[in-house]
């Protein structure tokens, strides 16, 4: 099933626009697991059998597995939720850019062996860097947009001089990703949750590609400005959130309190579509 | 040491310019290491063994190693690195950029799991994705700035209006390299060998930072005309080449001709400094 058609079903079999981010951090993990490396396979696959049914994606954060050489617990993971959840898209975070040859490596890292059903790339190199992904026809790729951290304006909110309209380096993305880039409708865009109205004007610039949206909740996004802003009936967003469902709590009920909170999250995101 | 000597010391030790590049293609290894991923530390190791004397760095590209599960043959290869050739650096090319918490565990991963002395970073998401890794005073950071890949200039070279002089955004970045985000002397910048006049433009804008330089060989890169563009004696550079030499040969001599090779582009490198 190609990736959108994926994103759709997900979205309306469990009524969510939620996306779980796993990022499993040592410092962080509730009771005896803190400081385990090993236990990151057992956090994580609690939190995904706590979760599923309330989420439209999960999304692991590969810098997590990396740090501590984690890579086979990310394999496992991959495989448990394919196994639990196999209607829930995976979106690996992995934010690569490289010329051709590197991105075919990368692209076999995050498809052929994670499994991923799509990734996220930054594009500053350049379409040639984003196209060994979209040889994966059935897979998604969300190219880096318009992030909501501090620096995030340092590049990405630069007006382009030799541009029509003099449009900012984030919007011109928007109207590569909308048109000439996406030779095979498997673009999406990432767009921070911290200024609805950047969301605002990605969503005119792309009306329909689906937007990953981080931000809501530890890093202070508004989730009913954020669907306001980015939804429609045929413009999809997936709105996740990490820390604030992984972590909220740090006793052995850090599963059910997960689920406590994303289905918090899902609620206050649905109920944010009629307003 | 801190990095920029280390990098100067291997450079006079050596009497070298050269990188070269750790790209173990599974397709591309030699007689009967092809197509098998055991044997990406053997023929590495092969090839570091037989150029070390010859380089200024060594550069790993991770990717080629996430791309088949090959980690741990990573680690063994730093090592061994550390081991045969103490004093050349090791710049692990990893081009990551993401916000600040998950770049610690990316910095986590380049300098403490592999023990890599210098790492290669997107800037696009800004300064504060930077800044973990600058967080290590000994290590090193190359920043990409211009890339010669077909859609290098995609974004690249697009001017900025809101800037004075409406620099190109690669220029933009030399100048923020070269300026207020080089906070601790860390910083390089990765620029392309493809088109000479560039790296002489970014050799105007930092007139002393490293600048690795990707492309000489098999990405047609003019290695005279690089030198003269971007060398100097207070002015590093670190020319990067990756298949021209691991590649020399498909046969059992593939480390002796590589050595031949190293040598050739390194003699070609030196002479050209007095043209």
């Amino acid at each position: 099933m190609k990736f959108l058609d994926q994103l759709q079903s997900a979205q309306s079999r469990h009524q969510s626009m939620l996306c779980v981010g796993l990022d499993p951090d040592l410092a962080k993990l509730p009771g005896n697991m803190q400081g385990k490396p090993e236990a990151i396979f057992d956090f994580c696959a609690a939190i995904v059998d706590a979760t599923h049914d309330l989420v439209m994606a999960f999304k692991p954060q590969i810098a997590y597995f990396a740090g501590c050489g984690a890579e086979s617990q990310l394999e496992r993971l991959m495989q448990h939720m394919k196994k639990v959840a196999p209607h829930v898209p995976i979106i690996l975070d992995a934010k690569r850019g490289d010329i051709g040859a590197t991105a075919q490596q990368y692209a076999k890292e995050a498809f052929d062996r994670y499994g991923a059903d799509a990734v996220t790339l930054s594009p500053f190199m350049g379409f040639d860097t984003i196209e060994p992904y979209l040889a994966y026809p059935d897979k998604g790729v969300f190219l880096l947009c318009r992030t909501s951290n501090p620096g995030g304006s340092d590049l990405q909110a630069r007006r382009l001089a030799d541009i029509e309209g003099q449009p900012m380096l984030y919007e011109h993305l928007a109207q590569l990703a909308n048109g000439p880039w996406n030779t095979n409708g498997q673009l999406g865009l990432v767009v921070g949750a911290t200024f609805p109205q950047e969301i605002e004007r990605v969503r005119q610039l792309a009306p329909h590609l689906p937007l990953l949206i981080p931000g809501v909740g530890a890093q202070g996004g508004d989730a009913k400005a954020t669907v306001k802003a980015g939804w429609g009936p045929n413009s999809p967003i997936i709105v996740n959130s990490s820390r604030a469902i992984l972590y909220a709590s740090s006793g052995a009920d850090f599963a059910e309190k997960a689920r406590a909170a994303a289905l918090e999250v899902r609620e206050l995101l649905e109920a944010s579509k009629s307003v």
